[in-house]
């Protein structure tokens, strides 16, 4: 399937819109999935949308994009970014285009944000334009894909 | 709900009274579960309380208690206090009363006991009571909401 | 005097009230020893609340209480709590309850006051509850000698 | 059951074969389990051979293992190795033979490889035998059961 | 000139196509400003595009921007992002939009690349899609500047 | 008392002297405070200039000085300078203007004077000047003051 | 040129008192130029005044100051005090006084402000006085000259 | 030499059976040799059994192994593996099979035992299995031999 | 007074006998005195021999022997040995023979107990010998006043 | 031009011979290029001898050696050594011989001279023989050549 | 033989009178043998004295020292003091009275001299007092030995 | 012997080579020992070329030198370079030159190659030149010896 495109949203993302707004923003992510889906079809790409609090489950999700050759994986880790050594082994098992999303930048925040595990493996970063972010990586998987 | 009090508790508290009793104590979480209730009851609050090895069902938990409009979390993260990000963000997304507790004192024990990530957003910690523990919380949300 | 309680104060909280209040709270020093002596009277527990701004001092209060075979040492080191050899000392060579309290959560401070030397000691610890720490510790007290 | 061995594999071992076979070897868990089968058999041993991508289900087979009084948990934590504390505690409530595995030497790869949480408890390590680590640890769990 | 971008380069970019292609790519920085303006084009947006070896000059150029209240400011620092307190404290005068760019992810190199000071600062942080980064910084300015 | 300024000296500076002369200088403690008082003088500030080397009599005076309402505490905090967070607490609850002096420049010595906990709330820092030190120090005050 | 003093300012100061003028006040760097060179006609002082963004002018002008044997350099490195050893050895070849200053206290600032290289050779250190720093800074200069 | 494995025991192991028996177990050198011999015997191994105190001793032993092609080094390094950079080069001019051994597991002494310089170049690690550890390693080398 | 040696005893030493005697012994302080006083006796010394647990009141002692020009200053600063600069900086405005002594070795307790301060600055070092400690520290004076 | 060449001097080397002559030697920067041009006329070399004490000029100059195809880079980056990886980048750009050097041996200064950043892309290091450094320097480049 | 003790002396002792006098004193080891000899006389105890350069054959004499049960281990390890795990481990098999002794004190120099391997097992330690240190261990065991 | 240079080398070079020659170069030690001395010749200088495994033996040559006052030592202490305390005091006890030298460049291998213990001491440091690095050490002191 080398026009889908695997979205992973990790734990709390569900509450985005009603969590910190002045951090995170005020859309939620089902506006934030309908902008990625819109900016994708421009792009011909399908999107699998999907965000979990379980650590296993994503792991499980990474496993089934590298069985389906999905083109890329953008994964906004949330908290599990920055431990889960676990995510990261997954991810270093797909070969495809790997794009870590953050809606914030993780950098301005406490110390315990500052090391990205999903950032030893991943293709590139996009971090702190909020729902921005979203379609930034969708952007950013097309020109890859454009030029092979 | 303002009077339900979320009791929650992580991994392996369910093999409380086997597990290093001379540790931990000898009662069994059941056995604190009931000296939490009728506590609660002396200051007319419900509790909610369980118990899970999955960090992600503590994580569904927290956001449950934060729908409902608890008055209050008390929760026991055992291992996942010291790692689990997941369960912080979580946390920080709830705005009632936080009381971090443990049955031992962790600043006893090894180093990698001794830096809580839930300490960084409770309200007030309470930790070495043994199951006394669970009891001085239930006072200490009534204390709080007594005084508004 | 098995039903004596130390409550032992450190350097500054006779400015408990005026300083930094949306930190300590409202109350003064005075205010807290009234509920203190109110909490422990129901238990039928007898008090000793002081406070000094002396490090020698406290060393002093802490092997009077030894040596009067207090049932329990309350002690809210203040600033002390974080470099004080001297009175980590003089509390281990104490063998009744020791309870460490504060009345903010030193571990959403910064780094200096995250590592209490009267915590490597402590029976238990309570801490965030502003006033309410005092009541909180005598009723934990009351549960210890209850049980034995 | 005392002649029952419990062997648990963490996240991502399922892909073993297919993931970095230059680091972990060709052969896959199925092979490797039978490989494991066939070392016990010669030794009468029974085994229980699992692999999740869930902390919270090791921890649970963890606590099942310790239930059945199982002889020995040999254990590839895999990514989880390094920070999960819960798998840490489940396997300090159990007081049989703990052998840590690993298909490489981890301390031969980056620094977050370095510091096994598994190793502060268990009985023996043996690493670095790709496929041979599974027999290894079985024979090692029987020379330890003869001796007593 | 809210509509003006300045894209800062810092030291050795201008060598860029034959320095360490297999890190950097093989286009030149000619190439990648051709594509940059032409990006800008599709969103009326006016491009000011520098390269300097000079911190200094580096410095001078931030205050420009901001003397010309450009809209925003694109800045690859080279070298400079992970030691120049001096351009951090020039950007923190700026008060637009800045975004940090890099042509491959420092998260992946060695240990001296994981600081970077402009993070501390960035709105915004894009690396490690080679000349894909400028185009999509361009895009996360123009939808930035739409909604205002 | 809007005019007053309380001078505190810490341990070991009634030795001035006659210790470490190549370091800190042959004018003794009671020159300097006839030195700091000509100064105050032309300035019309009262000045109230002690010493001790009991940390818990500097913060008895450090409260003095802010029951007086006093306009400002210069302060030579010596050894205790780098340990006393009960120093800095007492410096916390007060607030005019706080000066921190040295005679000698601390960042020029040892590694364990290099982190002064009276910095992180003073309101200027003047050292390295010897017996000038408390001149440029009554001058600063007298400055701040005319402007407001 | 046993008079002079060269008052050396670093990068960013040409924006004083329009960058975060709550931090370094609304003075411009013009408004205290006028008053370094009143206080120091008080002391019959020449003044060299400039201001660089680029550190070798900086080191070039301090060279030129150690040529012209200057009386004193007095010295604001700006975010090139903290990893400017350039500078540091350019005053390390000056013999002359050296005083470094600061508008706002670093010490009160993040980490990285916290480890000053001029401070490792400075006679003495002034900081925190706002716009009165320069005007003290002459003060100690004209106090040194005059005992000699 | 290709079935030759050189059994090399580091400092004080000569001492076993007598020296802290409660961690190394009862056995004396000679009986694991006798065991290690055993083993060999099984799989057509012919073993060099050898003790030092001596580093240098240790590392022309290596040396030796090395010129003498043989299969495999199986080390004991004792107190040494964790200093002797000697010993780790002399072992990585060996290309056979290295199998890094201890009696204890390391991970569960004192930190200074936890980073083994040999690990960095060990082929596979077997420890905590006091006298079967060397069996292990015999067992664990002829599997290896099997498969080549 | 050049037959005078101060013997100078730290915070808690008064609980001698009754504190954790596995550590520090069976004998009182006033048993170490008197055997102190008999060791002087043999070698012609006068002993001036004092406990405080006030750390001000042990700098105002130390600042007294420096007055009457001791011979020696023998001391036990217990808790305060590890962090009082204050006391470090008395002692070093003292030109005397100064020896450290502890009853216990503090490099064989935790980590806190492993930087003397006073070991920068004294003579000499004697630990772990209890009682016979301040016999040796005597001897050893005795020895270096004989040889001048 | 594979017979020159560049041998780069950074910041305060113009003062060599004046600025702490007991570390740096007697000689100035004039009689060390004399000495230079001397022995690489012995091996037939062209030397370009240049100094700035502006980091961009020195990176310029490195830019300048790599286009014209230098046989050799000589390099005493001074202070930049240690912090400017903008240098250091611009020497990774370059393939032919860099040899990093300096007059006194850095080691035995304070540590922040301790980890040079040329260190790391050097092809060899010569330092603490003053100015024969330089003489072996070329020694080295006309050894190099002549091998090959 | 319960009077014998042994005095080890590591690497470069040999030299002792010759290398650095102004910090190890101006006798020479054969000086220190006499003396020692001499006091042990007093206290009829046997010396066995020896020195030796390599690791390895101190740790055969501690061997020695504990096949022959001698009453106590004086030692002196020099350099090997800090890295030498095989000494301490030899050491640590050895069941008597163990004195770790240094000419000069450790503390004292720089930070590769602060942490001892043998004071972790040491029963005292003396150190700074040149060759009294000697005769101070001797009084130190003959003391131990009177007392049981 | 004012005209003999030792040339000192450490564990594993007699191997030189054969291992790892793509780090090391494919000359053997001998190799390099002839042109060691051809080098020498040239200045009419002795040669004292030798290599030892042994720590001890390497400390005995050393003061050997040092008995003979040979005019230099040239020193690759190999592995030991890193760790080994014994060296450097035996080194420190020499005063005449003092050259290491290192076949390849440590600082671009792992960090446990970062800090020689020989650097604090050496008058110079030469490495990277493969075996020219030899013979730039006898030019080294040549040079050295010419200046006096």
């Amino acid at each position: 399937m080398p026009n889908t495109v695997h979205v992973l949203n990790g734990p709390n993302l569900n509450l985005l819109g009603e969590r910190e707004p002045h951090i995170y923003g005020a859309e939620t992510l089902a506006d934030i999935e309908a902008r990625t889906l819109d900016r994708a079809a421009r792009h011909a790409l399908d999107i699998v949308f999907r965000q979990s609090n379980h650590e296993g489950v994503l792991v499980d999700w990474i496993q089934e994009a590298r069985a389906e050759k999905a083109a890329a994986i953008v994964i906004n880790g949330a908290g599990l970014t920055f431990y889960s050594i676990a995510i990261l082994n997954a991810l270093q098992a797909y070969d495809g285009i790997i794009i870590e999303i953050h809606l914030s930048n993780p950098q301005r925040r406490e110390a315990m944000y500052h090391d990205s595990l999903i950032s030893k493996i991943a293709t590139g970063v996009i971090e702190g334009f909020l729902g921005d972010t979203y379609e930034l990586a969708i952007e950013a998987v097309a020109l890859r894909l454009r030029r092979g």
